[in-house]
Parts: C-alpha cells; sequence; structure tokens
C-alpha cells in the first residue's frame, strides 16, 4: 500500500515523541499555565517578531476556527470566507453552531479577493436595510488555503487594508502554514502575516505535532476572558503542557520549516512526475497537495495497486480530481514509487 | 405624501378591528389554548381541505421562520434556501442563532429549480466527507418570493417531489400569501400547497392583520413540545386569543381572499400605469410587489414629489430598482394619482 | 363563571382600543421607526425623571426578558437571579437557550437579598476556580415578584448598590410593575427604579395593553445595535406603532397609574374578604395577586361553583395555596362575589 | 516540593507512551475510524458485559460532558444534576452554552438521592404549568463524585429505577472511574454501571492517559449523526487513533484497574497518615482524593515546606479543607514524606 491520503495519518515528529518522552513524569499545572506553554508562546512571538502577540493553545483546525471566530465577533456578526473555506464546508457547521453566519464571497482557486471583499463591505454598509441583515464582523482566509494555493504578499496587504478600512480583523486559518512558509516562490513570511493579519493560527495537527494550534492575536486584542471561553466551548485542554511541548519543540531549531521545507520538495518531485507522465495538473499548487485529474479507469488501476489518495471532485463524466498530500513523515522512496506506478497506470 | 412603501405600513383590516373590539372585555385563557385559536385553525383546515392539519400562531415572520426551521431540523442539519430567500438575506441571521446553516442555492427571480436542488441534495450524499458536512434537512421556498414572483403548480410539484425523494421536509414561507393565491394566472390553490408542502405559515401581518402568522404542519409533523419551543424562542403570545380571533376573521366570508384580491387588482393597475409611461418592470411579478426600473433623475423627481417607495438595487450607475406595494388598505385614487405622478416625471 | 384567573385574560384597556382604532388607516414606518414609538418613549423618560433613558418596545414579557438578559451579557456570563425568579421556572429555558445560566440565589417571598447577593459576588472573585466558572454577570429582580411582594425602597438601594460595587448591572422585570407603583405602603417610584437600575422593563401585558413591554435603559447602555439583536431574536415588530400607540396611551392622563390603583383597590377588598372568611393568606402581597391556601375540599367546592383560579402549590396533604389575581379589568361585583361564595364554601 | 495537588499532572503511564512510540510512524485512517479505536472499543465492551454497547472516544472531561448532554437531549429538556456536579458548577457553563438548563438537586457528599430524583420527576408532570418549564431530560451523575465519594450498588438502582420510571436516560461521569472501581468496599462493578446507566464515560485524562474519555452508550441510544455532531462541538480528533491506542492499552492487561489500585492503596495509607495525625477527614472518602480540614497557620506551615495540594473551601473562621490527590504517577515516598510533613506541623 502506498499512502498520500493526507497529512495527518502519522503521530508526531520523532523530535516531538523524544521531548514528550523526556517530561513524561514531571509535574505541571494545568491548562496550559504551565512553563512549557510560556516558553513556547516566546518563541512564536520571536518567530513572528511580534513581541506583543498574545499566544493561546488549542487541541484542532475546526474547534479553533469555532473558538476563535466566536470569541471575535459581536453575536450579530458574521465571518466573510470564500466559498470553499473550511468554515463555509467542511467543519459540519461548527460556526453557525456557535450563532454566526459564514457570509461567502466567491473563490479563486480557493483564495478571496480584496475587490470583492470591499464591493461585500461597502454594499452592506450602502443598503438601508443593513440593520436587518448580518453584520460582516471578520474576514477568514486559508493560507494555504483547502486548494494548497497560497496568497501573494501583495494580495494579502491589500485584503488586510480592505480589511482595516471596514474595521474588520483579518483572520488566517494556518492549518497547513509549515507548507505555505516553506513553498516555492511564496513571498509570505511569518512575519508578515503577524504583521497584516489580526489573528492567525500556526497548524501543528498537520505540520508534525501530535495535535495543536497555536492561536495568534498580534494587536493586543485577545478576547476577554479568553480561557473561560474556551472552557465553555469544551476546548481547554487538561494536560496544556503537552500542547506547550510540541510547539516549544517545533519552534526550537527551526523544525517547523524544516519540517515545511521536506514535504515541499516531495510534493514538487511529484508535480515532476505527474507532468513527466503526461498528466494535467488540476491546480497550481506549490504546497504539498497536489491535485491531479485522471480517468476513471486510470483511477481504478491505482486502486488496485493499492494507490491511497484523496477524492476531490468529480469534473466530468469519468473524470475525476484526486488529492496526493505530502507530509514531515513522507519517505522520497514513497513518491518515487508512486510516479512509477502512474506512469505505468496512465 | 403618496406611499406604497410596502404592506405592513397600516393598522388592520377594519373587519378584524371590530371583532378586536366586539371580545375585548371576554376572557380568554391564555397562550392560545382559547377557543377562537381553535376555531381559526378549523377554518384553516377546512380551507386548506387537510382535516389532519396541525396549527399553531406565531406574532411575526421572522419569528415564524426562525421557530419552525430551528423545531423541524436536527441540530447537525440546515435548511436549503434561494440566495434570495428572506431566511438567507434579512433575517439578522435569526436562522444561524438558532445554530443552523442556511446552505444556498441559486435563485431565478427569487425561486428555486428543482434540478438544482436535486443536485445539491444527491450531491450532498454522494460526497465520501459529508459526515464532516451540513446535512440538508429541509427546503424553504417564499410564496410569493422576495421578488414578487409565483412558483407554478407544475414547479411546486417537482420540487415537492424532489423533497420527498431526500426525505426534505418542504416549508413554504407565505408571509404574502393572500397576493399569491389571488394573483392573475395562478394555478397554485391554498390546498395545493398544503398538499405539496410539509409545512408552511399563512401570512397576516402582511395580508390585513394588525400582526399574526398561521403556521400549518400537513403531514402529523408539529415537532414535540412545540408549545414548549416556541416559549423556549421567546415567542409564545399571552393573549393568543388575539391571533385566534384575527385569522378567525381572515378566515371568514372569504375576507383572506378578498384582501388579496383587492391588492392585486391595484397592482395590476399600477404595472399598466408602469408600461403605458414607457417605463421597463425589472421583474414581472404578478402579485402586489411591483419593480421597475428608473433613472436616479427620475427618482430624484419622485421624492420631491412626496413619492414615498422601497429602494431595491442599484443596477448600473444612474439607475436603480425602486419596488411599489399595494395592500389590502391601498386605495385605487392613491395608485391613479401615482401613475399621473410618474408619467409628469419620468 | 367568576375568574380571577389572571391579569392577562382580557384585550385592552378601552382607550387603548380607542386610539388604536383611530390611527388605524394611518401609515406608519415599520419596526419601532414611527412617531407613536418616539413620543411614547419621550413620555416614560418623563415619567422616570430621566431624561437620558433609551426605550425599545417589545412583545412579551419572556421574550423581553431573553432579549435584554442576552444581549446585557458577554458570553461567558450568567444572569443572578431568585430561585423563584421568572427566568429560574417558567421560560421554558429560554435564557439558556442563548446560552446563559440563570445563577440562583435563595428567595424570601419571592425576593433576593442584598447580603446573599454579596456572598456570591464576592465569593466568586476570591475562589481560585473562577475562570472555571460562569461568571456573575448581571442581577434580576422582578418588582412585584412572582409572589406578588414588593421591594422596599431601602431593600432596592442596597441591592442596587451591591450591584454596581461589583459592577452588575441591575435588571427589573417589571411585568406588573403598574400594580407594584400603586401598592399601599410602597415607597419605591419609577423615578427611583430609573435611579437604581441598569435596566428594567415597564409591563405592558399584564397592564392594560394587548400585548407589549417597554425596556428602558437607563445609563446610555444600550447594547451595541440592539435593533438588529432584537430582530436575531426573531422580537421585532413589524408594525411597531401599535407597541407605540400603546404605550403613549398608557402613559398619557396617568392611565398606567390609574390601572394599577383600580386592581390594587379591588385585590385589598379581597384580601380583607379572605381575612373575614376567616382563612390564611398564605403570602402579604400588597398587589394585585392574592394568595391563599384552603384545604382541598373548598377547593372543590369552589370548582363547582364555577369559580377559576390559579393553582399555585400543594402546600400539605390536603391544602393547597391558589392565587386570585385582579386587573384593569377587574370588577368590583366579581370581587364582591367570590368572597360571597368563599364564605359560603368555608 | 511535594505535590499532591491533582491527577491530571503529569503525562501518560509508561506503558501507554511506549505504545505510542512503537506505533508512531504507522499511518492511520482519520476522526476514530482505525483499528487502535475499534480494537479498543471492542475491549471496552467486553469488560463492560456488555456487547452491543456503541464507544466513542472524545479528548477532554467538559467536552465530553457537553457533547453526550446536548446531543442526548431534546432542546426543551435539562439535565438534573447535584448541586455540587461538575457540570453544575466548574465547566464555565459549556452545557448551559449549548441551550440546556442544568436542573440542580440537593447534594450529599457530592451524591443524589433517589428519593429527591423521585420528587423533582413526578413534580414535574403534576405541575399544570409544567409546559412553560424546562423538561426533565436525562440524570447526570459523577461517580467517584467531585468529594470523592461513591454510590453503593443499591443507591445506584435505585437512582437508575427512577430513572427509567421517569424514562430520563442516566448518564454517568466517570473522569475518575479507575479511582471508583479499585476503591475498598465498592460494590459497583463496571459491568453494573453499564447495566445501570444509559450512557457513560470511562476517563482517561486522570487515570493514566495523556487524555481521552471513552463514551458507552448501552442501550443503542447513540445518537443519531452522532460523528457529525462532534465535529459540530469542534470536539473531533483528526488524529483519532491516539485516542484507540490509548484506551486498547488501559483495556489491556488489566492496566486501568491496575492503576486505579495504586493510586487507592496510596490514598489509604494518607488517610491513614492523617488519622494518626489528629486530623479530622472532613469528607469520608473511600478513593483517590482526600480532603482534610485544617488552621489556617498549619496551611502556611505547610506553604512554607512546599507542599502543593488543592484549596478546596473555607468552612468557618480559620479553617479551610484542603485537597490531596493520588495518582498512578503518584510514588509511595511522596506520600510518607508528605505525612511527616503534616506530623511536624500539626
Amino acid at each position: 500500500m502506498i499512502s498520500l491520503q493526507n497529512d495527518y495519518s502519522e503521530g508526531a515528529h520523532p523530535q516531538i515523541l523524544k521531548r514528550l518522552a523526556e517530561i513524561n513524569l514531571e509535574q505541571n499545572p494545568g491548562y496550559c499555565s504551565d512553563a512549557y506553554c510560556a516558553g513556547a508562546a516566546e518563541k512564536i512571538r520571536k518567530a513572528c517578531a511580534c513581541p506583543e502577540a498574545e499566544v493561546f493553545f488549542l487541541v484542532g483546525g475546526t474547534q479553533t476556527n469555532q473558538v476563535v471566530i466566536d470569541t471575535m465577533l459581536a453575536s450579530y456578526e458574521g465571518v466573510v470566507a470564500a466559498l470553499t473555506g473550511h468554515v463555509s464546508t467542511h467543519e459540519a457547521g461548527a460556526i453557525e453552531f456557535t450563532g454566526h453566519k459564514v457570509l461567502e464571497l466567491p473563490q479563486h482557486e480557493g483564495k478571496i479577493q480584496a475587490a470583492e471583499l470591499r464591493e461585500l463591505a461597502s454594499g452592506f454598509w450602502q443598503d438601508g436595510n443593513h440593520e436587518h441583515m448580518v453584520f460582516p464582523g471578520m474576514v477568514y482566509i486559508s493560507h494555504p488555503t483547502e486548494y494548497g494555493t497560497l496568497y501573494s504578499k501583495e494580495e494579502l496587504e491589500a485584503i488586510s487594508q480592505t480589511c482595516h478600512e471596514y474595521k474588520l480583523p483579518l483572520y488566517m486559518d494556518g492549518a497547513r502554514l509549515a507548507y505555505g512558509l516553506t513553498a516555492p516562490g511564496t513571498d509570505v513570511t511569518l512575519q508578515d502575516i503577524a504583521r497584516l493579519c489580526d489573528v492567525f493560527y500556526i497548524g501543528g495537527t498537520k505540520c508534525g505535532a501530535f495535535f495543536g494550534e497555536a492561536v495568534v492575536f498580534t494587536k493586543n486584542n485577545m478576547p476577554a476572558r479568553f480561557l473561560t471561553r474556551v472552557k465553555q466551548h469544551g476546548a481547554l485542554l487538561a494536560k496544556g503542557h503537552m500542547l506547550g511541548i510540541q510547539f516549544d519543540t517545533l519552534f526550537t531549531d527551526n523544525l517547523y520549516n524544516e519540517i515545511g521545507a521536506h514535504a515541499i520538495r516531495l510534493a514538487q518531485i511529484l508535480q515532476k512526475g505527474f507532468l513527466d507522465a503526461g498528466l494535467q495538473l488540476s491546480i497550481n499548487s506549490p504546497t504539498n497537495q497536489q491535485f491531479v485529474e485522471l480517468p476513471d479507469t486510470v483511477i481504478k488501476r491505482l486502486d488496485e495497486k493499492g494507490v491511497v489518495y484523496s477524492f476531490w471532485e468529480k469534473t466530468s463524466p469519468g473524470k475525476t480530481v484526486i488529492r496526493f498530500v505530502t507530509s514531515w513523515a513522507t519517505k522520497e522512496e514513497t513518491v518515487r514509487e508512486l510516479i512509477r506506478i502512474l506512469k505505468e497506470v496512465v
């Protein structure tokens, strides 16, 4: 079996496992009040070049989106997101569960555009009926997006500027941020993100941790009583030091970037393999998710060879887009073997 | 001042006021347990030719949509509606407030299409990831729509059939139902609606009552403990008999239809007036809402003449669609005077 | 049949009906933006001697409690109330429906005590674990209480002072306020209430209106986007002018107090009748609700005579407390007849 | 420093750490659909002697209580619990956050009594007004309770029988279940719990796991679409196999009971030490939480010696109850040293 189905199939980067084992019998205070969480937060502040950033650690991605969006919004506000944003589609309505509408913008390979955001925001305030409508209250973007694409610094600056003009906090879902920061050609750094976003999260679950997402509030804007609100959402981890030690490890000796760079290198090999095999990339993704359109007959042969991937979408009768994902845990020989098989079955 | 701004500017049809006055000093049990509510329900069952229908009376439209949708859906389900549906746009997020997503379909002059509904429903169940998505749990349509348009019986039957194939209850928002039932050319009767919908409401607020909407569950499907859930939503009226007497009156001696027919006749006169004045109908509405596109310069002159209308939308630079609405309370001379002015300013 | 079951059995005071009829065909803008609402608000401000008060009109009591409490509280806060407070017991969980806990205090004939409130508030902040608990966020009292009792000015001042020491807004549910303001021996005026409470509502439904409650924010503290939040709760009345005209009438020519005084006079006659008949008042209520404990055998005889009352509670085997309520609509002869029957059956 | 502050200070039992390391590079499907979760569920079914049990794994205790209670209750229902139940007091309103009231019963050393439960349930249905009240919808107990006490089998049977008479599912919070099952004198087995409860959870976080709670539905009563609802609550763990491997380990070779027995043995030594030192147990707890009342002067001396404990409550001026907790990770020498210090400072 060859599986490149996703980036959360394995446990954790060995370095994380090692440190977790080392401190296993230590006693730590609960609920993220421990020294590891404090240390990790400090390292993240440094990496972001944002000394005033407030950092809180949560367990999973949907949970993080739900908690951040619900606590940042007023109750009469909704979150603006791309039609294809994770919060719009694949979180089982976790945002609406807390009372907020997702106000959808068109997507362009998973991204929103500053001009369309401006149109939505200015249109809202022009409309005489806006008191009967959901107020846009913040903007959600993912980077990388659900399609593996990335914002350029110029795009991000335009969105950020539009947000601030309309007093909309900008929130970035960085579930796969390691793979975005290390992608070829990107000009967006962690410092840029901290500067341009009001809040974002640094993904752990998909980037080498067992679990965990580090939420970074960059503008002295952590919601009041945030710990209590996290608890109220059922999202406060008792042994919070497990989150601390993981992020401390990820932000020690450049590990987070190394994890990203490894997966990106393999994704690039894979992408080249697709092209060499005469296949069509369905999206030009510079990150660790690679999308390729295949005839269903070819897909059937892949299945027979024990290749595991993610179904993405039916495009036309007999054609399907599937997704391959590399990660910190992917081995180069697995990628090479997949390419070999692909060439065989195409 | 000439105002055709909406159909809820005045109080109530004189017959309703009269009966309310007659019973003013009577004592009635609270919370819709009175004889007038029972009588009105019985008359509605007869009018619907649906002897098993369960009827409950609520105060307003957004409230009714919120209560019906929230109590009919499981918590993990959303309601399917047109992009332009009232629940999608102009209820300040009242649906999301109760935890449910509005799953939006394209709109065609305010209407949804059975084929697109089928695509959404079947696509949901095909997708391997659907456990991470909001389940479609019911379908919302308005009739007349927010654009004044009506479903044909054929369209309604196709939607109803699709709904039932996918076990999605069909819910009709009849805020302006009187004006739909009496529109020229419609082939949809109240009995058809009761047969094809699982639940719908007969609008009172915009059709001659002081306030009130009669929710009709047609398939022995009133949610358990409905009265308690209405109370929990803050929507239970203490003096419920006020709702009963109003609907009893509306469904006595054909009043509900008369109210509709009066407004429709005037709307038709108005429409003809537009065309005679060389104006363009922006939607071909057979009901009591009439939409016309005018140059902003003409609109300014209308303003100066003291004509009051609703702003609808900017269509292009210098052009705006405005809406005129007739009702049970509109006088023919008002409509004629408006036409005169229109011809003058165009 | 003689019914003194409650104070919301009849329609509205004839003066309200009259004015509603007079303006029935007038056109008014919707959603409480009309001149009647503005006028009523101004009269209420004057009656409260609180020129900066912000007034909003809602339809019913549970709705008002839900909207006010939910919009005044932060999401991690709960409302402190007596165990027997309406919000604690008889609103079907409408407060919890919006996410807030009711933090219960002991009740003393329906009232809370400043000392016990202080203990709760100070205890909360002392407890090292308070970040894992619901924060007390406001205090709810009813005046008259659910037991017909009233706070003295001294009691109210002590509660208000304790609230403000702990930064807890004080909210008074005045569903039956007319009957509280006019009770014998009370030293609490509407001006006192406006001075001592941060928000309160003046009950209409039980005090002569068809429906309606006037919420008064006394400290420039109306929650942001209040109209939108009301809409989001499904609580915004389209024909808001109906609320305006009713409260305008109630606050013209002293009508609100007259309504109260009438009911109180009859309640006092009834109370004296109880005592003359050798019956025991189960609570010494100076307002329009009168509670009397009777043997079940006597109650059975009342039933046979067609007397209608409210069941209150079983006190011991064979004994039950029942409640009689007078209102603006109660006639003196009804009360006298009830006393006659009581004397007969005891 | 000597800390017996709680049972979630350390990481995980070494055996769990070992197995997690062994499978670290394995690929597993996400969201608890892996073989370890399946295996753990099967072992739990066997240990419960309940072959039809449905098992789902969640991350933390408050999260589990929130998800179970919210998904088991109808929206108009509340959960009955002791005043001191975790859901009543220390979950930051997580239950109310999902719309449900906690209906509080008196507590008797942390336990509820069947007779008082019966009174609440029967009283609810007797009261004519119950449609305006929160319906009791399930019963929550903790075992061990927040005070370390345990139900006897007889007590549990009485509660279970009362629950079923009133159709109230019985839910047991087993956050510290290991310590309950192995306490001296208990006659309640895991099989009894599975037989008498409709749903319960087997605590992992406080009983040797890094994190995790195993929810067991015993009567084919797992709520529909449970996985989706877990996701909607933000509670679905991506790398669910981490939960599976932990519970698989805990239920292999009797580890769960061994963990419990170890902590209990040390708690008994500690209890005897208290008594030998002439101290008063404030509660007679047979489990791993031990409560002792000390003069504040003695507590100050403990602080100076570096002893760490949990503050429990002020009992009288100058006296405080503090709590010591043993766990799988506690060493006998730590307990002995604590006793030595206690004797010194008393």
